[in-house]
């Protein structure tokens, strides 16, 4: 299998810590890909994505799977389901708070765009604070269900990481660990993992 | 069960036709819910999801599933599984094609966003057209595969139908029919089902 993947993208980094936690790692080829709004990648476009967004999934049949939710949840049907619930409310439950860091990370990269891209003269600060207050309001609502926290590792906790290891590289200042010191003690014990390690995003 | 809703919403949209198609409409109560980025809606924030995004299910032992996806695979489980293959790699390509229109439409939203709600004097058009290029080309990759617009009915096509669906509500003279012959004749097609046809947004 080959992954479209870059060090910098908080979907990919996910994908790559639950193949480690996995066991499937050796069996993905990542493939860095470099995706910026604004520059058109036709081959990427015709060939892998036509959203062209990171991370897509190469079977080797061809079969070409996006959005890193699936992509997760492909990963770990393979190996006989590990980081979601095999069945049951429990399942559509972690699928939901897996849908609310996916969420936070749309948004969080929304401000990215809007501080870091867009020319600062079409900078609306409505939109970034509107953008930021729901990825807050997100960490905020894992702070207080540290059940989530604490449970056995799982796609929402790997995610989670994700999330935090972003705030971190392009956020640096927000002062997350200060807001929510559940999450930070939760993302110290996480980073003890060597998936989580080997995979931090290079420093901003 | 209760979703939060809005007439306009293409999320919604897509739950509601899933609903009917699936014979579970009955067993939801539709909560007109409004929306807006830029204005913070604490209730809906605290109290369904702190993304503040369109629709969320509510479960009656008061789990909350949000992304319309996850509702959707949600719903079909409760009836039997008729909108996604059972299992297998039709099931993953399913999933990653439905994720496809997902993308189409968070790309559409963004333009709208920036044409519609962002004041004018901050408008970025290398933002517009990179988005609008994406949706563009996720319609011209489906546009390619006429064997997903033939087949029995499932999620995509129903997603497909609220992209198109968005297209008129929101970007009439984009053209899609003219450039698109294929979705032009699957669209008529489909507007003939009673799910499509009451689901249909009000006129823009």
């Amino acid at each position: 299998m080959k992954l479209t993947f870059s060090p910098t993208s908080p979907f990919a980094r996910k994908v790559r810590i639950a193949a480690i936690e996995l066991g499937l790692i050796d069996r993905i080829e990542l493939v860095t890909t470099s995706m910026v709004p604004g520059q058109f990648n036709e081959t990427y476009s015709r060939d892998v994505n036509p959203l062209r967004k990171l991370p897509a999934l190469i079977l080797d049949d061809g079969t070409t799977l996006v959005d890193s939710e699936i992509i997760v949840e492909y990963l770990d049907e393979l190996a006989g389901r590990k980081l979601f619930p095999a069945a049951g409310v429990a399942r559509w439950r972690v699928k939901a708070e897996h849908a609310m860091t996916q969420g936070m990370l749309d948004a969080m990269l929304l401000c990215r765009y809007e501080k870091m891209l867009r020319p600062k003269e079409f900078y609306w600060s409505t939109w970034y604070d509107d953008q930021w207050e729901r990825a807050w309001q997100g960490l905020a609502w894992f702070e207080a269900r540290p059940e989530i926290l604490t449970r056995p590792l799982d796609i929402v906790q790997i995610a989670l990481v994700c999330v935090l290891g972003y705030a971190d590289l392009r956020f640096a200042d927000c002062g997350w660990r200060k807001a929510f010191p559940g999450l930070a003690a939760f993302n110290e014990t996480m980073m003890t993992r060597e998936s989580i390690k080997v995979s931090a995003p290079p420093a901003g």
